[in-house]
């Protein structure tokens, strides 16, 4: 039986909630000989992991960095390989659009054309500003080509997105992108007979594009890749009978959530907010999904003494979602981002799951730290195992097998 | 996403150096309560040990004791279930012969023919040098059959391994071994339409190598099984990017390392000859095998004081390996043969990363042993995930999504 099959026959619905909080980033590298976890005071946690289960996970396995994008697959319980989200669906999520299944999602960049060659592949990077009007104007003008109706979103600078709706698309397409300069527009090819409207929609998209920006000099064409269509994940409700919501604050996050069927909660955006939301909508979901990012970004930025003061922060509203006594939660990152790498890297996540039924490890008293989780009773493991650990906990999973 | 496609899609070349390190059947059992590994005085092991990442791996899975073949794939970074080497070619890499493509290696042995049945399927154990001088005879006589090449190679005692080589060849032919005494010499049977050429080959061999040998009793036929192709096994190369090297002494671990494309370099038998081969070459790949044979030899033999003192005669030599300062360096085996066993074993092999980008969780002055390795950051895992941790620690990999 397959895992997914597996998940889909013993899930039951109660009325038991869990609740999942990502700090992203979380895990570290000593500097001093103390991750930015260990370095943190974090005293609701300490007294937390002393009842929990403690473990670490492999976002993907052993070694492998992961993206945002599979990381966070992973610990909504998908194997994180068996599911690609293409380059231009991220973006999409990323500038906040809703990609449907008859979509083809592109990254855009306006480029600059001079005498027939791409001289500038980024246009002189652009003011975002000037990109919005310049992406308002198309809008106007290109509303559809052939039966495919096309939506311009602008991204920073000199990005933007393209979304292409309509019957018969495919993803199957080179890059229409010279990735270099002094060389023509290069158009895009499709990979397959399927794929043949595509690339022509793209092609007549490029040139209609660059006939409208003549006057738009140093922005006056661009260039396409990572098409990408939404991938057919089923949802967290088809395989664990779940209600979940996201209280995320970044696009792309909530983006991920709503990919496998979750509910985004308005949130502002401090953590106090994230709380806050939680506490709002407690009654009406029985999963949730908290996303905390700047632990994340401080990290790619280098900042240890940031990345820690967000865990103290985080630390110091536990307390309030410890009020709401969900019946199984978690606290963990969905990669790890020590500040010493400046990136997202391949080191295991800290994990602490509460529940009712569990054994314990911890003495009270005794740090929640990456060094205290690899003695913890759940061992090291597969992110993708979190979320089915947690509906154990939540009995929300029947037995396998007479 | 395979796994394989993974690799191929995020590694990178770089500078780094990485030194993969194998005391064939390191990992042992305890006899009066210490392994052989906890035995040994290894200062320079222990030293390193505290400034590294521990952990255990299971060379196959849990309670699964490999071979050779499938124990160094693992730690090459293929799926040992994935790859099968066929006894045949394991014989060939044994004594030392490159096997193509375009051959089957089969394992032959003398036999015993009296009165047209088979007497002695060892054809009393001959004497190497005699075994050398019948295939130095057998090889003038018989130099091809139809359009395929026959190659013939003494093994030990009544051993050899015949290589055909030709078009249209397989491997999927039944065992030419009666597997008793008293019966008949068994002609193989091709078990598909594709093997038919090869069996005819093979059937007219054995007929031929009688008719040779008649004065020669009691090597007077053969019993020929363990029909193997080369399998078509991805190179480090291909996998990884890796401009990799082998220093082993032994012709089947020369032949494993060879199986995925690595370098063989000349080495003196001492593992001071094989450090010295090491510093050698260090400046011309970027990643090193080096096996050492013994520690396994004297597990084997249930010889625990001799296995010990490989051990030790290692941890000496440690430092000329440090001084090269490689960026990753691992120290393990390739599975567990403790002398209380006098065979390989199914038990999970210690393991030692020392890198840059860590966490360890050693305190200093503890012992390289099995029992420290299991509460090591690196916690329990698969053998075939060293090269990619490896890989992660030396930055040789991309991140993986967006």
């Amino acid at each position: 039986m397959e895992r997914e099959e597996l998940f889909r026959k013993i899930s039951i619905e109660n009325e038991k909630k869990m609740v999942l909080l990502v700090l992203d980033g979380l895990g570290g590298l000593p500097v001093d000989g103390k991750t930015e976890l260990e370095t943190a005071r974090t005293p609701n946690l300490d007294l937390l992991a002393a009842e929990s289960e403690l473990g670490l996970s492999h976002s993907i396995a052993p070694g492998i960095t992961p993206g945002s994008g599979p990381a966070h697959l992973s610990l909504f319980g998908y194997d994180p390989l068996k599911y690609e989200i293409g380059r231009g669906i991220l973006e999409a999520l990323g500038v906040g659009i809703t990609v449907g299944a008859k979509s083809v999602a592109v990254r855009g960049n306006f480029a600059t054309l001079e005498n027939g060659l791409i001289t500038d592949r980024r246009a002189g990077r652009i003011p975002t500003a000037k990109n919005c009007e310049i992406i308002a104007y198309l809008r106007e003008k290109i509303k559809k080509i052939e039966d495919v109706e096309i939506g311009l979103y602008s991204g920073e600078e000199h990005r933007f997105v393209l979304v292409l709706t309509g019957e018969a698309l495919s993803d199957q397409l080179t890059d229409a992108d010279p990735e270099a300069t002094g060389r023509p527009i290069l158009y895009a090819r499709a990979k397959s007979e399927a794929a043949a409207k595509t690339a022509r929609i793209i092609n007549i998209f490029i040139d209609r594009l660059t006939a409208e920006l003549t006057d738009f000099h140093p922005a006056n064409t661009c260039l396409l890749r990572g098409f990408a269509q939404y991938p057919a994940i089923p949802s967290l409700a088809e395989l664990f009978k779940l209600k979940a919501a996201a209280i995320a604050v970044y696009p792309m996050y909530k983006g991920l959530a709503q990919l496998v069927g979750m509910d985004i909660l308005d949130s502002g955006r401090t953590i106090q907010d994230q709380v806050a939301t939680l506490k709002k909508h407690y009654r009406e979901y029985d999963f949730f999904f908290v996303h905390i990012k700047k632990t994340d970004s401080y990290g790619e930025d280098g900042n240890f003494a940031g990345k820690v003061s967000v865990i103290e922060e985080f630390d110091r509203w536990l307390p309030e979602i410890l009020e709401l006594t969900p019946d199984v939660l978690v606290v963990t990152g969905d990669h790890s981002t020590p500040a010493l790498l400046k990136a997202h890297s391949w080191h295991p996540n800290p994990v602490l799951l509460k529940a009712s039924f569990q054994r314990q490890t911890l003495k009270s008293g005794v740090k929640f730290s990456e060094k205290n989780c690899v003695s913890g009773i759940l061992g090291t493991f597969y992110a993708m195992d979190v979320l089915p650990l947690m509906m154990a906990n939540a009995l929300k999973f029947k037995k396998y097998g007479a």
